[in-house]
């Protein structure tokens, strides 16, 4: 049993809590709003008053926050968790949030002389419910010998992808990706369409040719070729699009920090913007087809 | 045995046609080039003076040229295969051409009374010599039954995409997705390398989670990764640039004519033109990760 | 007073031919659509059943057709205008069209004797009217100079572009621009905003710095800058999206018949289309700063 | 004679102080380059050892720095200007950097009841020598009222945009806009050029038609068209490459941090980044134009 402080109990971080609970853990937990707290007690989670009070006594502390600002002020500051929690902790968090906080973060950590480890997670909600999020760490070897453990219990692939930031790195790489491949093969399927290819005809072809990818394996944008698509549930989603674009905004403030051209990366963080502003941010990021044409 | 037209014996329409020999048929061919054509002869082809020549007496007229307006002129015209080539004959054009022209030839050999395909292929030269390409193909049942035996002589994998110019709007589509992908992943490799993320960890990573893409399991363009990418052999194609680059204006000339959007694949056709235009046409399509950095 | 026969008497060429027949030229044109011709034959025009019998007597034939393929269909065939047309006739054709068809069409016209331009306008409806279009040629100098005085009733700016096809060129390089910039302005005013930087400021700043262009000076797409813009209308036009759409579309074939790269064309090109395909082909061309945000 | 500390004195800021030196103030400086501050005493400015010295009896201080993060620092922590500058000094950023980090200053410059302002200028190294800057400046009115007096010494053109970090979000959104347009009218002369359009015809007409743009007039990236443009002089700058892709990024940090769309900026910026890349930074803007072809 290890003592386990949780900061951020939300919609990802109150189900990784009760698995960790689940697993015979002592989880002390902190949310700033009242209703994740009392939920995640329901769930066997110790509430604390503060993040302060959550780390004081932690072996482990996990954050799963929104975004850089939140995990900047959590671990810094006077009643940070840096120089809150105590010396030989284990700090790990699990937001997704920009390449230049995490490290940032790290150092701050590695100055107070902790171990840190940042672990960006895919899977969304239902992964981290059923425990089998995908974790994408990045920190010292030491560190990740010594928080594998937890990951697996919250999730089922765990890879540790290089030094501090390079997990943010991985989800961000990865997941620019999957945005450029969601946007192209909705205009293959819309320009398809229009020529007189039927979308199963397309999808027979490509899915088993060079233009196969998972995005169409698993979330292809129109309705009838695969069970897993959000397409078949009127963009209900999965994966909804306000994330997808968190994700490439992240993407291109990576880009910027370091000189990398990502043109596709970049237009594709424009589409998703003109799709959120359109008022589709909560459909799931498949429906960024309906953005090439009227429906 | 079929008596065969075989009209463009280039790198691709020269071991095409030498699989037809092969397999037993009668080809009268024709080129433009001398070389060409005797070249062919070699391979048991019979040397016709001209297309009218060649397709006189075929049960079967199958072209292979490099672009629609060859294709609407060896079809047309007073010497034009339509009207030169036996009724009854079926007439397959294997060229990869812009939509507009394969509908047009179409037409006019409907009009005519032949049966038609179109039937662009992928697999490149290797596959036109192995017989083992893949068939997109455009027209009416009828006619597909009737052409397929001779696809499968040459090819491996074939394909009933859909009715005149299907097979052609098929090629644009899925080879569109194919463009779009490897910019992506060039730009996610580029990304990750310049944040520290190794490409070999990027690879292990993206290649089994929602990233993965038909580019990156097979050409990958960072060396050391994938034995088949071209990035292990200075970018020897493989698939040249050139080629990719006469696909996506294909595909653009496609969405223009049916009012598509296709903002990524636009993208793409843009950053391919700069590629071949700085001199990069002949090495494989994947050094297009070349673009976005110095080296 | 010059015999000249005007085929197409539509939105703009009928009142470009009834200035014709107001200079003291007798007229005899051509419609497929019958109320045209005979608003036309109201005008002055003296109506006649077909291209061929408008063009037999003719010294000057002036076309004003949607596209490439209307103006090939016109001139080319049996019932042509190069044919039916006297020779020692001037072939003036001010459709907006492809580089290739105009270039095609030149030839055709020289190869039978005739001298040619490509006269392509800008200035539209209201400048049709107003005999205040501005005329881009492409075609020899001895065309021109037999041209000019008819382009000098029927607008107020006349420039020789080039050889033939270079009036077309001059046209969709100038409305490139112009797209290119009205998206940039768009975007510019949209991100000032969310900034807390009012229109009016960036405006007054922009207009007189680096920023300015014709665009912003002239259709500004927030309301109540200039007194010019579609913005103050509801983005009635003025110049319409499908227009603006249809010359970026002429600009991308041009651009790929020569093998020229415009990544921020191709780009406007798609915006625009998405801003078709999504219901505002009537709107003024504006009012693609609607495609950025909600409103 | 006001007493003025100015912090950064290098290739802008130093002849920013001498004139100020020129119009008899007494100025106090720092930078952390030797070089800097003894070229910056040679011109009349007093060197102090600190930023902390400098301005700790000034009544207006003045920071030219290279971006967000210097700012931060020299205004926050212990030793900041935040603290040390006396109570009642004028405090004045001309540094060009995020919004987010001018508003986070201006927050805390006003919660310890300093007056601030930000004020990016554009006029580049000879508009800091001659006196000539544009300055855009965002703060309250008291603030810029008691500004104006030491920009119009520094400066020709001086504008209140408005509010806190509104300077540096006017400075954005123009340079996108000239970004922009500067692409867009390097590919209309590449296109032209290939389509038979001589620049010096594609220039007259544009010049004085709806293409018209500040960046063609003053700065188009050919030869021989106008006296002003780098294009004369091999691409000596003028506005260095990476002065626009600093600035360009800077635009889609602040697009990012508002949700605004800027698809054609995204672009512009992506398009710098690989014209950085491959080792053009030092080149004027304008030669952006290589990137799209081989010269």
């Amino acid at each position: 049993m290890t003592k386990i402080a949780f900061i951020g109990l939300g919609n990802m971080g109150g189900p990784m809590a009760k698995n960790l609970v689940a697993a015979g853990h002592a989880v002390t937990g902190f949310d700033l709003v009242p209703e994740n707290l009392s939920r995640a007690a329901e769930d066997g989670v110790t509430a604390a008053p503060s993040a302060a009070a959550a780390v004081a006594d932690a072996d482990v502390v996990i954050t799963m926050l929104p975004a850089g600002q939140h995990v900047r002020a959590v671990y810094g500051g006077d009643q940070g968790i840096i120089g809150q929690a105590p010396a030989g902790a284990l700090l790990i968090d699990c937001s997704t949030i920009d390449v230049e906080s995490a490290r940032a973060v790290h150092e701050a950590a590695d100055a107070a002389g902790y171990l840190m480890l940042d672990a960006p997670v895919s899977g969304g909600v239902a992964g981290a419910a059923g425990g089998t999020l995908t974790f994408m760490v990045g920190g010292s070897e030491a560190a990740f010998e010594k928080g594998k453990a937890f990951f697996d219990i919250m999730g089922r692939t765990v890879v540790h992808a290089g030094g501090p930031g390079v997990g943010q790195a991985a989800k961000v790489c990865n997941n620019m990706i999957l945005g450029i491949t969601m946007i192209g093969i909705s205009e293959a399927f819309t320009l398809g369409e229009k020529l007189g290819l039927s979308p199963q005809k397309l999808f027979d072809i490509s899915s088993k040719a060079s233009g196969s990818c998972w995005a169409m394996l698993n979330h292809v944008p129109v309705a009838g070729l695969v069970e897993t698509a959000a397409a078949n549930r009127d963009f209900k989603p999965g994966f909804a699009t306000e994330m997808m674009h968190k994700d490439l905004k992240l993407s291109q403030a990576a880009a910027a920090s370091v000189g990398a051209a990502t043109p596709l990366g970049a237009q594709a963080t424009a589409l998703y913007t003109m799709h959120v502003n359109q008022g589709n941010g909560s459909l799931d990021y498949s429906s960024i087809i309906k953005m090439l044409d009227k429906n």
